[in-house]
Parts: C-alpha cells; structure tokens; sequence
C-alpha cells in the first residue's frame, strides 16, 4: 500500500487524503510533526530534497511529492479530471494558481495565526497585512469564477475544486472572512457535500 | 492565430515563447510594460482576474492564464512530454517546485535587482537574504537531481526543462553564482543547445 508522509493539519495533505478518499485508494499515513523539524532530517531529505510534505511512496520505492502532482497522477483517467485537453489546461490552470497567489498568503497566514508558537509569531506579525491584502485578491479572482460557474474546470467537481478548497474553507483560521465571498461560500458547501468528502480532521 | 499576452524579460513568458518556438506553434506577442500598471486595467482585468502575464487568447476567445498551464496544454502528445502516466506526474511535480520553491525567490529577487526602480529596490533591499537562501535551497534541490540525470522527468528534454531553465539560466540578475551549482551549469548549456533553441530576448 504507498505511504503518503504527511502533517494532518496541512492542507495539501488534506488534498491528497480527499482525494484518495474520493478514488478508493488505500494509502498509509506516515505522521510528521510541525514543530519537530522531522521533514529537515538526513533521513527525509533522502526521499525528498525538498524537504515538504505530502510526499506519496510506493511500495518499489517510488517517489512523488508537490500535492499538485500527486492530485494528477491519482487521478489521471478518473471522474476528477475532465475529460478534454482544454478543460485539463483550465483545471492545471487553477491549480497553478492556488499554489502561486492563493496558498502562499492564505495557508501562510493559518500557519502563522493557528499552529506556529507565539514567540515565532510575534517575528512574523508584520507579514500579516500584506497576507490578507493578496489572500483577498486570491479569493476575489475565485469569487469572480464562481459568480458563474459552479466549479473551476470542466463544469464538474475536479482535483482543481480540491486544491482549492483545502486552504479556502480553512481560511478563517487565517483571519479571513469568507462571508465576504458569497459564491465562494456557496461552493465550499457544494464541495463539502459531494459523497464520499471527508474532513480535515478525519485519518482518511 | 492565438495571441500571448507577455512581458519580454518575465521568465513566465519567455517558457510560452520557447515552447511554442520548439513545436512550431504560430503565436502573436501582444506586449505589457513592466512599471506601467498595463495588467491591472479594467480591460486586462477582464481577460485575467489575476492580473498576470503570461496569458494566452485564441481566437474564438478562450483563454488561458498561467504558465505551467499553457505549456501542458500546448505541448500534450508531443516529445516536450513523456509518454508514461509516472513521468508526467514527475514533470509535473517539478513544474509546481519552481512555481512554488524557485521562482518567488529566484525569479522575484531577478525582477528587484534588475528590473525595478532603484528607489522601489530600497524598501525591499531587507529581503534579499532570504530570497538568496531559498533560491539556494532550490538550486541545491536541482543540483541533487542533476548530478544523477540529464532532464527532470522521463530521460528526455520535457516542459519541466523549459520551465526551469527560464529563471534558473538568467540566476545571476538575481545575484545568484551558477558556478556553485555544476550540474545546473551543465544541465543549463545542456537546454542551450537543444535544436531551435531561442534565447529569452529573442522575440519567437
């Protein structure tokens, strides 16, 4: 069964729990401490230089991090990708995005606000406008898709949906106000009850 | 003939240009200024909520923003990338790295250094040693795979290369030494002379 080393609190490894959920794909998960520095030892580093979680190990020993390119390889050929080139590029699309103008200010602020140590936070304090300034516009350019469309690529539920929606529905955690995005709001409720959908919080 | 929406000297863009350039795809460059706001109009705003170049515009009006998105898309079933599911998810897993560990850092401390205004460069001057150990930490990440393989994904020259190459190849505006990185040097010449190769200025 592939190992996916994980955080439970980190968001892209939400993603790729839900969706492994979604898929029936079993997967162990291997637990590494946010405060622990276990993602920074020779040991790890070995499997990723990068030293990130998530990280998806199979059995023969391959390897496989970026929550971005786990999402893909699971779910290539399923009903999480669309089925045409153009509407893949759109989802690609989205997932980019995520990773460039929405994770980096929306996730970065949960981490800082919720789960980083008081006295780490207090270097950091200063950083926090400018989080939410960008955090916003993220979630500004989503609500102007949204107004529109009932999901980001393809007009189905797709791995773009969860790439999104695991910092967005947790942004509150970051000092964000989803209230101001009704049709944001609308879709994290749309995703939340797709069958199968499984919290955060949940092992699997 | 699809229009692409650029910056000349955005290294984002330059990986559309080359692309396109490697597999014969006949794109018009309509150009933004770097300082004069050109992405943020209403106009611009209405073709990419984001704001952002590089944007691509067919011509029955589809649009698609992003460049790890537009080089998937231009490129699907083409030599620029591997034929297995396996090498695809690695070419991809290397495309969300840059956007996410490399360019913020590389890529960004190139624009300050280079491209902005000196008086816009004071108030980020305290910045610099950051991007400078992260951007390390990546080109350390990239030399750790280059001292055992020729490409990033698949054995071949893929989009993972082109996407890379952009902001890893023109480093030093950033004050990044290449020389400290020998097999990023070579992989860096290794690009170069990939037959139709252009350089970042070259307009196709």
């Amino acid at each position: 069964m592939p190992i996916l080393h994980q955080m439970q609190m980190s968001g892209n490894c939400y993603k790729v729990r839900l969706a492994s959920r979604l898929l029936n794909i079993p997967i162990v998960l291997k637990d590494y401490g946010l405060h622990d520095g276990s993602t920074r030892t020779p040991e790890f580093l070995k499997l990723n230089p990068n030293g990130r979680v998530p990280l998806l190990e199979y059995e023969d020993g391959r390897l496989l991090p970026e929550s971005g390119a786990i999402l893909f390889h699971l779910s290539e050929g399923t009903r999480l990708q669309p089925k045409s080139a153009w509407d893949r590029a759109q989802m690609l699309n989205w997932m980019f995005f995520e990773q460039y103008s929405h994770e980096p200010y929306v996730a970065v602020a949960r981490y800082w606000l919720t789960f980083a140590k008081p006295e780490e936070l207090e270097k950091k304090r200063h950083l926090v406008p400018e989080w939410h300034a960008k955090g916003n516009a993220a979630l500004g350019v989503m609500e102007t898709h949204l107004k529109t469309h009932d999901w980001f690529a393809g007009g189905a539920y797709s791995i773009a949906d969860i790439a999104l929606y695991a910092y967005t529905h947790s942004a509150a955690d970051g000092g964000f106000n989803l209230a101001e995005y009704p049709a944001v709001s609308a879709w994290v409720y749309r995703v939340a009850e797709q069958p199968g959908h499984v919290p955060l919080e949940a092992r699997r």
